[in-house]
């Protein structure tokens, strides 16, 4: 593992000083050599779901791990697109003079290697690289067993158009060596790795917790709170609730919890109860009181990211106590009010302390497409360095560059 | 501990929302307490020294932890001169307007609870908790044994300060256990503690990476090396030099180590080697050669941050020799090149990877209060969330706002 953390490590020297057009060429050829692999790339593939479904693997992770030539062709042509994305590195952030004369300016840099630990989706193997490789670092890639044949003919595809366009291979290196040990080996490679980003459930993130002894930044759980203020637009609060909870439950922003203001529930709840067809309901007393047909939620329920069509309903008398319900219960990924009212809106962006507060809106906008950022490789939960979707500049750090004329300290 | 962390996350919530004028006062009633228990807290610091002198402690040790009439004034003073500084909370750093009409804002927001573990000066009590006071943080403080007596004196004024102004005592909290099973209960009290910032030598970095579950930012060694390149003006590179080794040679912005191009090695190694008056010189063969008073550099030698009156001193072929050489023993602190060859200061900024890069300029510009933040709590040598000296500023995360009319995803 430390050899491969060398290897990584002194190819993440010349990416972080290669220009935007090496970069671009890079991406490029990378993207030509992965549509040329289709074939071996599918081969590869059927041989994981092929031992994913001998050995009972449910059909949801089947399906997000098998490949066709549309979706090689997709992953293909998302490194082209990161072509068109403007570089993060060399970005002034700020520049001022000293009233010594000293001109100092800080300056968007790479981290140098950025590590991946991730589950069955074959595409983030290429997607991880294409960020990486634009922001100027080199992947370090540890995916899961189960995608191993799959990410080793992805990568081999990829680090042959990099070399192609004269880039270090090594700019790429996937970890193959699927082990428990060896993911606890990998978040412990101080010196090798400058930024460990996981992409999994909440075990990996346990994991990481308990033993790296790299820099990580958390892509962790969204329990993403809708708050339905007494002051609500309800027919924009029915749309919204239902977008949010429904138009892709399985992803982190989706809206796992309602909350409802005590004086529109005895309206709200039973409409967005019927809009909200197929979504399993649980929900406190008062909300079971207006609409029977809501299940009883156990305190469980207010801490869970169901990641499926299932959703907690709370009532609240007050502002001030939905406030309390969404923080005690938040993940700090997204949470979201409903209001015309301004000094509610207001009082909830101030007091909820989250990567995202949104107003009127759905939560399913924290991403870093829908931000603007052309793609994210995940979003932060935790407040260190990122916080929200991450794009390319948060692949990046800074440095001070420091011009003086001969001056010295007195 | 674990309650510890309860109080201090809970009076977080309410100083993350003080006004500027509430943390402003509390700034003044506390420092206004400060220095009406001059007398208390003389007399507790009268015990920790007569305790360090007992058991035979370093002078300088003792110096650094004793106080006097003087040193408590300078304390509430710095308080008050924290008033001064702006309020980093609530500034807007980006904000734009998506196609779909999402007004997107970014906002600075104290992180929490910001915890510090340090050594014996009592002075960082009040300093630490002032700048995290501004920046709308609580502060969770665990000095060292020696200085435990007057670091409950300080945090008892202080508290009292922040009460007399109305905010939350538990805005302030000290561990008033100082053994080492306690240091490691704090840095894994996950979910109380938002950054943890370690303000002590190797062994507390050690162990944080070790043991620590908490988010955290180091702050490193400086073996900052000054590079003197063919192209030196080398009346300007000996006033540099001197500067960076001798003005403070205790802090980690001073200068560890001189390079030199072997161009110029012949008349500078001896000029500067008589400025360096008092310094230990250890050097390689060919530095040696010139100056034979210069020591035998040990490989050790390259790798050590002095701290003390000694250099390490080398001569290097080439500009590319000499990135590689800092390249290898950088801390990431703070290197300066010395050079009229523009080519040759933007090769050296491009590819040495540190905090800060100089150009014509000393080491110890590199510092909170030299580049104008006013104060600093540290200078980070990690890549994730600050790098370089960190003022109110670092001690703050962001968060999205984002304001919709009703949109949904499609």
């Amino acid at each position: 593992m430390k050899q491969l953390g060398v290897r990584v490590a002194a190819a993440s020297k010349s990416i972080a000083t290669a220009s935007t057009a090496e970069k671009n060429e890079a991406l490029r050829t990378a993207a030509d050599c992965l549509a040329a692999s289709t074939l071996e790339i599918l081969n590869a593939n059927a041989s994981d779901v092929s031992r994913a479904e001998n050995s009972g693997t449910a059909d949801a992770i089947i399906d997000r791990l098998r490949l066709d030539p549309a979706r090689v062709d997709a992953m293909a042509n998302g490194l082209r697109q990161v072509i068109d994305l403007p570089d993060p590195v060399g970005k002034v952030v700020e520049k001022w003079t000293r009233p010594n004369g000293l001109e100092i300016k800080k300056v968007q840099v790479p981290l140098g290697v950025v590590a991946i630990i991730y589950e069955n989706r074959p595409n983030v193997t290429s997607d991880a690289f294409g960020l990486c490789l634009k922001s100027g670092n080199a992947a370090f890639l540890r995916g899961s067993s189960g995608a191993i044949d799959s990410n080793i003919a992805i990568t081999r595809a990829l680090r042959e158009g990099i070399g192609k366009a004269g880039l270090a291979e090594d700019a790429l290196v996937l970890v193959t060596d699927t082990s428990h040990e060896a993911a606890v080996e990998f978040m412990q490679l101080r010196g090798y790795i400058d930024c460990l980003i996981p992409r999994g459930g909440s075990s990996l993130i346990t994991s990481i917790v308990e033993n790296a002894k790299v820099p990580y930044v958390i892509d962790g759980d969204g329990n993403c709170h809708i708050y339905v203020d007494r002051a609500a637009n309800l027919q924009l609060a029915n749309d919204i609730v239902v977008n949010a909870k429904m138009q892709r439950p399985s992803v982190c922003n989706a809206a796992e919890s309602l909350v409802v203001h005590t004086d529109i529930a005895e309206r709200f709840l039973p409409q967005i109860a019927e809009a909200l067809q197929g979504v399993e309901l649980v929900g406190d007393k008062m909300a079971r009181a207006i609409v029977p047909s809501i299940g009883p939620a156990t305190t469980e329920d207010w801490s869970t990211e169901y990641l499926d069509l299932k959703m907690s309903v709370r009532v609240v008398d007050t502002l001030d106590q939905a406030i309390h319900h969404v923080c005690e219960n938040s993940t700090g990924h997204s949470e979201a009010i409903i209001t015309d009212d301004e000094d509610a809106a207001n009082e909830f962006v101030r007091r909820v302390d989250a990567a995202a507060v949104l107003i009127n809106t759905s939560t399913r906008f924290v991403d870093g497409e829908e931000f603007g950022f052309g793609a994210e490789i995940g979003i932060s939960t935790q407040k260190l360095h990122a916080r929200g979707p991450m794009g390319l500049q948060q692949l990046t750090t800074t440095k001070y560059i420091v011009n003086g004329q001969g001056q010295t300290r007195g």
